[in-house]
């Protein structure tokens, strides 16, 4: 990066230390949903044109980033900020929990959608959530666990194998429509 | 290889041969499902203890073992021996889809769960293989998309998080359950 940057010259340096710094005066976190945002709200809780009543929970904006490049959904986020750790002393009051259940509590979402990674800590953290949200949502979903695109049964692990046959779907039952957009 | 064979003696190597003859003499094709079998029918088609009214339709011996090692899938199954690849001139007659229709004509399956791999031509194959069953079989799944166990979403590619975004489940909707034993 160094060579690179000796290469480009003064002008290009200026330009990196003006975004650097305003990176670390700009960028701060959205007060409703804890995405990366240049003012109160980030680009998503701002727009009029996403669906607020359909609300997808994650770990962190990178996650949300991953879920808007997939350019299915249509709804608003929660960024936890984390998940739940108990080994590494996290437990909820360290994660935003607390914001999404007064949003929750608000009686304006209609589905919560959990999209904590499926790892161990990230299955206990959306077991937690969705224990919390029962009383206040009608609708709790999480992402398909099964077979991941382009890949091949022979070398996925057992417990992925094991989760797609668990959850096997009627083959003409188009899934895809039951997104609200 | 040839050093550990060296190193093993003239014991083993004869042990080996041996081996490699028998596998060659004994292992051959299941006269009903394709699986690599040592009589007439592999040891899924003769076990009693299967469920023989639900079948599994794959490419090859080696899915059947992946999904042997799942421990979830107590059916039997149908090797294809392939998938469809027209660029490589494999059709519909070079794969074992004309004894699986007879097999679904005999009217004892309920269900026929499609796993072909999770490609493109895999993709293409569980298709062909739907439209061939629908009038025979009351019910045709394919094995879930979605995220593997133990990723993160930021790493997945846009596919796989639109199939486990578009699939998404009730939270408490026990999917396993769906599985007869």
């Amino acid at each position: 990066m160094v060579q690179f940057l000796l290469k480009k010259g003064a002008g290009e340096i200026s330009n990196l230390t003006v975004a650097l710094e305003q990176l670390r005066d700009r960028v701060r976190s959205c007060r409703r949903c804890f995405n990366l945002a240049e003012d109160e709200l980030c680009w998503v809780c701002s727009s009029a044109k996403r669906n607020h009543q359909l609300l997808c929970v994650l770990e962190e904006p990178s996650d949300l980033l991953a879920i808007e490049r997939a350019g299915l959904f249509t709804g608003v986020y929660h960024v936890l900020g984390g998940r739940l750790s108990p080994i590494d002393g996290i437990g909820p009051s360290d994660l935003h929990i607390a914001a999404l259940e007064s949003r929750l509590r608000s009686g304006t979402i209609q589905e919560l959608i959990i999209a904590t990674n499926p790892t161990v800590e990230g299955e206990v953290t959306g077991q937690y959530l969705a224990a919390l949200a029962t009383p206040l949502v009608d609708r709790i979903t999480r992402l398909a666990y099964g077979l991941p695109m382009g890949g091949e049964l022979e070398y996925l692990d057992e417990s992925t194998l094991y989760q797609a046959l668990a959850g096997r779907r009627d083959f003409n039952g188009s899934a895809a429509s039951q997104l609200p957009r």
